[in-house]
């Protein structure tokens, strides 16, 4: 009997990886869930990481950890590079075969340069740990070599700092970035005056949060100004290079400039025989397997879903209710194999997976956020208390969570920032 | 007048720069403080940060942080590469020349491989951050492979830990790793057991702690054999590579071995024209000058000064308190200079520096301590107690201490460490 046991590979930790995990905590089945690291990490604080304000530990929990009491799971560190459907195995790169009965793919996305990949190390994203770490070092790094400037001209183009999208992540890398420069170096430089650093946001559309009401764009647009932060809306960067970017035909010299415009899917979806869209996202049935391979699923930001006429959005929600929906129909299937048989049909015969849109939320700097619940929208100091809490009451599991409320409310309180350790001059990208 | 303000150059900002730099607080002096990291790093807890127990911040402060009310120092990030004390003058790796009045060299110590440099790769020690987080990294790196591990025999090198020098930080480090092996990583694995894991400590001297009275080396050891950990005295290892280490002329299969045995000098040293010890440590005149140079102080590890017959001990407390001493006489040399004249004359006019030893005191694992005030000598939880309020005492002003207490209290109640993070299984040794 033991060695009939159903297998469930799970590729990737992150919300949907891990909220299928869980949600098969008393399955009768047994799971091996492989990751690159070795940590699910939280990433919608992954901007604090990245602006000094918390610690990698604050937001990233061991899976091992997480996962210590379920015993039905394995966690392995591993890359995956080949996926066969017909044999139902996947291998990782050290060579490893692994036989499954259903597998769950949920490898998120990366960031995207829109065929410019030449951009890529001068204009560094966020989306792993290592990410946040890089831009804190060169966020640090800039401030010292202003300081160090032989020149003039050198001093302004490491006072230059550029954020190219205006989504959620670069509004609050934007606003963090004004706060450090006016607030946070406050009196430590002799050379140079922090607050005179220049923090530009750089959105192609016509106006930043384009995923939020027009109301709500402008209240953040208005507070972004009030923090310093100058607002380009309406022309995209058109060239990236180690000297500064080009915007509306006029080349610009910068040192610093972040990526928070575009993503693309994990390379993981090209790996499927299906069909994906213009971002890499692998196109999913209704309850989220993929064509002709109902042993199959794809959730999270990897997934792409159409429901009521709009794309399911690539958030930490819908990736969580995904996973939970997935769980689900595997036990149903495991546990009722006559009511939910697996056997290649193109007839979905279970619910098809709904997602709840509760709503939709941004934070600007200190103290002020953006929230659209449903149509209920307001933002200010009350919208950022809504925000706070909704983070720390999903921070849930982790914790250290007491100590990441410790560290903000001193950061709150004093606009200091614990985490401004950049390793050492020799090392920049550790 | 302003333009001749003395000119005070510090390069080091550990114990022995800082204490010197704020010493100088109210002096008419202009100092620029010169460091390669742009924190302050509080040593005594690095070996926390190694076994995952703290985070980087929590022990490491910006300089400039610390700094920034002190109007007359100037922080640089940079790395010294030559001192001219004819002319007076240090040179940076990017070329800037800096002229001083008074230069005090606080750069401390490395650690050391007794003419084995090869070892170094094999066998990492722990003395600045990055160090720290490597070690880290090897640790969590070593029970992830021993998982994976495809033969038995493959298993039980990654399960075998070596860590080499017998010393506070070799007891340190040892008691967290039995610590981490038995009770943190419990019940996280699959495949092995951690608890099987083997740490062993060797010291080629007669027994651990040698600088603490035999009673306490003796508590010492069965404290560490209480907890798991294979206590080998007497014999050096005689070789280290990518597969193990040899030892008493048998060769042990480990892939994991951690270096505390040896410690040299900053290559700074080697820049002054005077002698130095077989360590490389600079050999300094009573009030911490440099031969003929008495413009040049020279403090910290980085100094050799015998005193009472016995060589004064590379130790914060001697960094801090040579710092302070410095701090004065230069005040003394620019407010009295009738008194205290910097001429370089061979006499030291100034009273010679005194170490005040207050005591040694070294932590073994999970409430368990060696301490030895003057004579009065006690170890156990008392001890630890006694180490842990010495060292939060220590740690004011640093903001996080309330953090890093809570950190600790949560650590010694669960057995668990939250900094248990690995960046990427791809990038490893960041």
């Amino acid at each position: 009997m033991h060695e009939k046991i159903h297998r469930v590979v799970i590729i990737g930790g992150g919300f949907g990886g891990l909220w299928t995990t869980r949600g098969l905590a008393t399955a009768p089945v047994r799971i091996t869930l492989i990751d690159r690291a070795n940590h699910h990490l939280f990433q919608p604080l992954l901007y604090q990481v990245a602006t000094a304000g918390l610690s990698s530990p604050d937001i990233a929990a061991p899976l091992r950890h997480i996962l210590r009491d379920q015993r039905n799971v394995e966690v392995r560190l591993g890359k995956v590079v080949a996926i066969d459907v017909t044999r139902k195995s996947i291998t990782s790169k050290d060579g490893t075969e692994l036989a499954y009965d259903t597998l769950v793919i949920a490898t998120g996305a990366t960031h995207a340069y829109f065929g410019n990949d030449a951009w890529a190390p001068h204009a560094p994203g966020l989306k792993t740990l290592a990410d946040a770490l890089h831009i804190r070092q060169r966020i640090l790094s800039a401030f010292e070599s202003a300081e160090l400037a032989a020149s003039l001209v050198d001093r302004e183009e490491w006072m230059h700092f550029a954020i190219v999208g205006g989504g959620p992540t670069g509004v609050e890398l934007a606003g963090m970035l004004a706060e450090i420069a006016r607030h946070t170096l406050r009196d430590e430089f002799r050379n140079i005056d922090p607050r005179r650093a220049t923090v530009r946001l750089i959105e192609a559309g016509p106006r930043v949060l384009g995923g939020f009401p027009e109301s709500l764009s402008a209240k953040a647009d208005a507070h972004l100004r009030s923090l310093g932060v100058e607002v380009c809306c309406g022309a995209p960067v058109t060239a990236i290079d180690a000297t500064g970017y080009a915007l509306a035909g006029a080349s610009v010299k910068c040192r610093t400039i972040l990526w928070a415009a575009g993503v693309a899917a994990s390379p993981l979806g090209a790996l499927l025989p299906v069909a994906r869209d213009r971002a890499g996202r692998v196109l999913v049935e209704p309850d989220l397997t993929i064509k002709n391979h109902r042993d199959v699923f794809v959730i999270g930001d990897l997934a792409s879903l159409q429901q009521d006429g709009k794309p399911v959005p690539g958030v930490a929600p819908a990736a969580k209710q995904m996973g939970a929906y997935v769980a689900k129909l595997i036990r149903a299937r495991v546990e009722r194999p006559e009511k939910f048989p697996i056997a290649n049909s193109n007839v979905a015969v279970s619910k098809p997976f709904h997602y709840a849109d509760y709503g939709n939320l941004a934070t600007i700097g200190r103290m002020s956020a953006v929230v659209d619940l449903r149509g209920f929208r307001f933002s200010g100091v009350f919208a950022w208390l809504f925000w706070l809490a909704a983070h720390v009451f999903f921070l849930i599991g982790f914790r250290n969570r007491v100590a990441v409320l410790l560290n903000w409310a001193t950061s709150y309180w004093t606009y200091q920032r614990s985490a401004r350790i950049m390793l050492d001059s020799e090392n920049e990208t550790r």
